[in-house]
């Protein structure tokens, strides 16, 4: 083993200019200068090489020289032999150093076969096709056979769960497979080793791609983003549920939706508007589908007419969401399935859209029992999206017309049918992801509204004040975008499209 | 005056089957159905109507007859004639109503004469070419010939400011103009009104520019956007400055900036991550550049060898920052300008790069008194903007190896200069608008400089131990988006550029 200290050498390594601890049978080595342990970077010096990325490499390269940085998935030795599976996010090659006494020395391999899994290595390596399919491997028809292996960060500890097992999938822990998965909670207190999967690196690239989709269709439809303030005087959606914080010699709450802002922006003649931001919800709900903070992807437009305008955009945008996803991001999509099996995501164009009337009915010919104005349950959503999905094939719908008494006193009522309002939920995979409604616009209703919902005026006069001097009828909606991810992939715990997620019992990491 | 309600009768305009106030003298008028107060939007109907955007009017539309939703800038009638200066954002066009009794009724002249400011109304018209350019409203070469008007949304109360005295300049003012502005304090409490100006609404589309340009450069540079937690265990930034919750049965704290996170996140393998939220100060600071809660643009990569690849690509992203507005939002960067007068932006192609021991020489050569570790003043921040801009003819530059004493505990020693560190300012127009730095990737190392800044370990435990297993160099950086608006249009105050603003005196609207 190479542990004792050399004195000072320069390094070979094409990013170093500083120190190096060599092995003391370096005399006798062949390599040398081929591996070891690089100083900690300060950025000691700057060199014209390049670096390769991994996913870039094809077999097209065979015979061609690359420098790679990348992490240690597994490394092991036998004798003369030594491999590394290089991982760079969701890719990985095979590395292969064998002694030859010339370049290759015995100690080096015995250095490279002993480098602990999620090192943080440099290789440098000729690329060369791989004599067999190596399937263990994503890059199965290449391989890299060293000419330098440097350290740059060596992991010396126990990790607190191999990757491995956090890969693994239900098929393979069922029965007596003797394999060990990782649970959420320990994936949750580890989360940054946890992300590291090839599973988690395509969920949030998938998560960021949502963000994307989302805000280039609005920026192009002339929406303007904006960014609303997350500390608020009041309450935004009622007294219950929000988190309270002193601010300075008095008090303040979380906002738990940009809803009175983004309506705010329409009053301040922004005519589209748009937002991506945290929302917060002091809710003591631990369910496999709730967040005390979460990213909401916020709306709100002015319209000519109606409401379905509105509706009309939002189709748009979910049509042009999951067609995006299923074929730009496929591949990630692909990894996600290959740990947490799941039917591909459905859907239709134009999207299917029912009543709340003919959802109550599909339900009750189903043998549910719900009253005309009930709200749904969670069961009976679940229900629903069952149903709709045997009869019109789709994972994505839309529901218009909600009760008005189970919606905000800010939702407009439906001129036509009393007890409903112009608002609408929208669906995946039979659980809500989206809220939204034509919103009242007339200062003087809107306050009776809230005065008959038992909301305090002199917490919301600001809003309500914001309708006063003109203004826009309007609607817009809400979407929680880790519900997206969750049920577009249909992970089944909205803690896994969560970064550090939040819940009631937990604020870390 | 037209204020006798009539019996319910069908409303002729296109986006109506409702009900329609009448005047008692309906049945002697020649336009009975041309104009009128609409009902409340219930979303009553849909028609095909075509509806046209102010925006995109010109002179080649003489003839054509079109049907537009705006607000009422300006209204007045004389007699036989009423104008409206209709405003659609930053887009203005006269409207003229000429009563001729037989489509254009007196009546009707009257009404339109009368529709108090700020009303939603929707016109239809006939376009017309400008017998004489029209320097009151930004459609110079045109004119609207009414055929019909109707108001959407009737404004019934008093303005608390009016909309031209709130778009006055400061040379207007000046002297014994007779004219009076509007306090910022008073645009603030009435922000909804405030922004519909031209020139806010201008601020804002560069606001929403800027972190388009920022989000689309980063992307297109395989950054993967995330979302980290804002409300978190500890401190992200030392335990001053923070706003403190009650987190359930506990207790959690605001997030100071997504600092410790994204650095999670490149330990958690995402290489490239960006972010764009808020980021919370519990500062008790009253200037012209505090908030107590702003929008973070923040960065944080992974390098090879030297963190100057990271200032490269920040030099990159600025550059096209500035390029991209001064080409494609000229316009809205001209709206606001003629309001607030400044000189246009000036920059460099690659930015200007001083040290701080160059700065400080900088300084000292013009006489300020300013120690080699002395971190700068707002004073001398300045100071050396001035000098930089004489000597570089440019208002934005990168200051390179801040002394270590100044910066926080994460940020890497320069491992060549003792008392320096590998850290940067970036300046526009002498105001810092963004800090980073490369950040202390070996764990060990890190949990040293916490623990000599003072900094308990178990408040950073998660964020220490993120660097345990394998960790990769990398540096980053965190901007203020409502600063490098404030300093790009030179506005003097960070309030001017943010959409609701929260300071210590300020949680409302």
């Amino acid at each position: 083993m190479c542990v004792q200290p050399l004195a000072p050498s320069l390094c070979p390594h094409p990013a170093c200019h500083g120190w190096l601890t060599l092995c003391l049978y370096a005399t006798q080595d062949a390599s040398p200068d081929a591996y070891g342990d690089l100083p900690m970077n300060q950025s000691q010096a700057k060199t014209d090489a390049k670096w390769t990325r991994l996913s870039t490499l094809t077999a097209a390269d065979a015979g061609s020289t690359v420098l790679i940085r990348g992490r240690v998935h597994v490394s092991r030795g036998t004798g003369k032999l030594a491999f590394i599976t290089l991982r760079q996010q969701s890719h990985t090659v095979q590395v292969v150093a064998a002694a030859d006494d010339k370049t290759i020395s015995r100690h080096m391999v015995r250095f490279i076969g002993n480098i602990p899994k999620e090192s943080v290595v440099d290789v440098t390596a000729t690329v060369t096709a791989a004599p067999t399919p190596i399937d263990s491997c994503s890059k199965k028809d290449i391989e890299l056979q060293v000419q330098k292996v440097f350290v740059v960060s060596r992991n010396n500890h126990r990790m607190p769960f191999e990757l491995a097992d956090a890969l693994r999938t239900e098929a393979e822990l069922a029965g007596d497979s003797g394999l060990v998965g990782v649970s959420l909670d320990t994936r949750l207190n580890n989360r940054v080793i946890d992300l590291r999967t090839m599973t988690n690196q395509s969920i949030f690239r998938l998560q960021a791609a949502v963000g994307k989709i989302f805000r280039d269709f609005l920026q192009n439809q002339d929406f303007v983003e904006i960014h609303s303030p997350k500390m608020i005087a009041g309450a935004s959606e009622g007294g219950a549920n929000v988190f309270k914080m002193n601010y300075f010699k008095s008090e303040a709450c979380l906002a738990q939706s940009p809803q009175l802002y983004k309506q705010m922006a329409i009053s301040a003649d922004f005519d589209r508007v748009f937002e991506i931001g945290p929302v917060f919800r002091a809710e003591d709900s631990n369910t496999h589908r709730h967040l005390t903070e979460f990213v909401g992807l916020d709306l709100e437009m002015a319209f000519n007419e109606h409401y379905h305008e509105v509706l009309d955009l939002f189709d748009n945008l979910f049509v042009t969401l999951f067609k995006t996803l299923s074929t730009e991001y496929a591949e990630d999509i692909a990894t996600v399935f290959n740990q947490y099996p799941a039917e591909p995501f459905q859907f239709l164009e134009p999207s299917l859209r029912l009543t709340f009337p003919e959802a109550i009915a599909m339900l009750r010919e189903a043998g549910y029992e719900v009253g005309d104005f009930d709200d749904l349950s969670t069961e009976t959503e679940r229900a629903l999206g069952r149903l709709v999905k045997e009869k019109y094939k789709t994972d994505f719908f839309m529901l218009d017309k909600f009760p008005q008494a189970v919606r905000p006193f800010y939702t407009m009522p439906d001129p036509n049918n009393p007890g409903y309002s112009n608002s609408y939920d929208f669906f995946m995979r039979g659980e809500e992801i989206m809220s939204g409604a034509q919103r009242v616009h007339d200062a003087d209703f809107l306050a009776e509204r809230a005065t008959a919902c038992g909301i305090p005026l002199d917490s919301i006069q600001a809003y309500i004040d914001s309708f006063k001097f003109g203004s826009f009828p309007h609607a817009g909606g809400g979407v929680g975008l880790e519900r997206v991810v969750m049920l577009y992939l249909a992970l089944g715990n909205i803690r896994k499209s969560s970064l550090f997620p939040r819940d009631p019992k937990r604020i870390t990491p």
